[in-house]
């Protein structure tokens, strides 16, 4: 804690100046003010972030957090327990959606094994982590201890600040483990006071039976647990998750290193949330890529004051939607950096009309 | 109004039998089912379109139509008419959003005068298809003849045949043209039926003071013309414009020639509403990119039955929402090209179990 606690003191605001100075240039770009909305905020933030007035476009990750839940023995997902271990498998083999969609967004990957349930060969291509095979079953008792929600966030500023140490100036955050809506959805329940009915989505694709039983356990567990809402480490060690606690930490990291974090889906924003509530300081450094089909990531979001720019539908994670929001913050930066100015353009007209003016006196002699 | 008919007749349906072998896939990728939601959707649609089961990333172009409207001249516009002209050269100049935007999202770009109330010298590299200097103010009677409508609706089909001729695959719409919002507000007022007050916005940012008047002068418009609702161009000729008969042009032939079309704002989905009323079958074909601040955009949308894919409240208009809308087409389509199936990863494992097996033996030997 004590490690945290110094990383905190560390987060600064954004750098008022610089986004003045970069608000202005926004401001004078040859397009009606504000016009680029949510591009021109996306540019902004950036940086101030980075105390730049026109950075080069950013060396992006996406760094996937992959844990298993022992409430996936409750029935509560489409899928089984095991699929987490295949589908990490399956990103090494490297034709999941967040290869392809990390690539489309010139992203760089990264897959953290924080406690997937199965052995994995030293050999695999990932970052080795794992602090237990699978978290138990929140519907019987606590989820981690504490000493274990405290080292998977520890995992997360790690790794966070091995990246940021490579170069990486935006991350983004996805996640791997099958019941993690389900976590997600007891932590949201529990940070923001609302009913779990509310908050609870079809996940991977359950359907409206699975769905009641999916809310029945999720109270069940609250109920169990009763963590205390201002302790954001009860909550996350209660009812959450390896990789939620993991991407809390990185998300603390980033905003204590001055790194933009795109977030994905709910339960990437959910462990925004838990970030959030160990110290508010870390919202400046966040943007939400997408909104999800979750229902609760709309509250969680709300809860964070953050909109999201894409409304596709998707229900994934892995990082997809930060990856394609990451290509939206390429945009903001490249209007930033690329459109020109009334200034600039009027020189240019002056001199392309002396220019015209000129073949045209060759063409009448 | 012959060859538009003409046109018509040769409007036909999605392969549904591409489709469906398409989603096969689609459903088959290592994924939840149906989890990439509109990135799928696109796909699937493009896929429907080429009549192809993998095709490419589509050769992507965003045209833009220009053109005046009369009336400006009563103040609707945070803009003088003038700035229109001023656009198309900072457009030539090459440092506008639209150019910034298509450059990022891999589509080429080309502008057309349809009517911009400047003569241009014929060096400028647009496409000079100028019909008049303006429409006529349609607070004072129509904004065009009817002749000029068609002409305008003509333009678009050929300047859309000629870029499909050039290999096009997947056409962006644009457009320029101070007081369009304007035209578009009469327009989707006539179109369906709702109060003028309700699909009026800012467009590229009035006051209150201005908006109420505009709301005035859309009134007055619809008053003066009595357009009938069910006449697609008498709507176009009394209250629209000629950029915006222009676009409604292009759909029809991007329809023809089963090429998708990415709208952009109010004033492009207005004019595919047009293109609606013209004929319900161009439909498969459209694609809407982004929500934009003007409060008519999602009537619009709404009345098409369409679910714009970004929200970023921007209000600029070009073709900029459109660019963006094509980078998640290329997404969608690299999703259903790149992604593995079960099937497919389920070999590689396989295999990959195979290779690891055999690398432990040699660590045992």
């Amino acid at each position: 804690m004590k490690n945290i606690a110094a990383l905190i003191e560390k987060i600064q605001p954004l750098d008022e100046n610089v986004m003045l100075l970069t608000q202005r240039r926004l401001d004078n770009l040859t397009k009606p003010l504000g016009s680029l909305a949510s591009l021109e905020n996306m540019a902004r933030q950036y940086c101030g972030a980075k105390r730049e007035l026109r950075p080069r476009l950013p060396k992006k990750k996406i760094v996937i957090m992959a844990a298993d839940h022992g409430v996936a023995e409750e029935g509560i997902s489409a899928y089984l327990q095991k699929v987490t271990a295949q589908m990490v498998h399956s990103y090494v083999y490297g034709r999941t959606a967040i290869n392809v969609l990390a690539r489309h967004a010139g992203a760089d990957l990264e897959l953290v094994d924080v406690g997937v349930k199965e052995k994995f060969s030293d050999q695999l291509p990932i970052r080795h982590h794992k602090l237990a095979f699978g978290t138990h079953n929140m519907r019987y008792g606590a989820a981690m201890s504490r000493e274990q929600a405290l080292a998977a966030i520890n995992i997360g500023i790690d790794i966070a600040n091995k990246v940021i140490d490579e170069g990486v100036e935006a991350l983004g955050l996805g996640e791997l483990g099958i019941g993690n809506t389900t976590a997600a959805a007891a932590m949201a329940s529990v940070f923001t006071g609302k009913k779990v009915a509310a908050l609870t989505g079809y996940g991977s694709g359950i359907n409206n039976n699975k769905l009641n039983h999916k809310i029945k356990v999720i109270e069940d567990s609250i109920a169990i647990n009763n963590p205390n809402c201002d302790d954001p480490l009860a909550v996350l060690s209660k009812v959450g998750g390896f990789e939620i606690a993991a991407l809390a930490g990185a998300i603390l990291a980033c905003a204590a290193r001055r790194t933009l974090v795109m977030l994905d889906g709910f339960v990437s924003t959910t462990a925004a949330l838990a970030a959030y509530r160990i110290t508010k300081n870390v919202k400046p450094y966040l943007i939400a890529a997408h909104l999800s089909r979750e229902p609760g990531h709309q509250v969680v979001l709300d809860e964070l004051g953050l909109r999201p720019n894409l409304k596709l539908n998707m229900y994934l994670g892995q990082g997809t939607g930060a990856a394609l929001g990451l290509t939206l913050l390429d945009a903001g930066i490249k209007v930033l950096n690329e459109m020109a100015t009334f200034e600039e353009a009027n020189v240019a007209f002056a001199l392309a009309d002396l220019k015209m003016s000129g073949e045209n006196n060759e063409c009448n002699r």
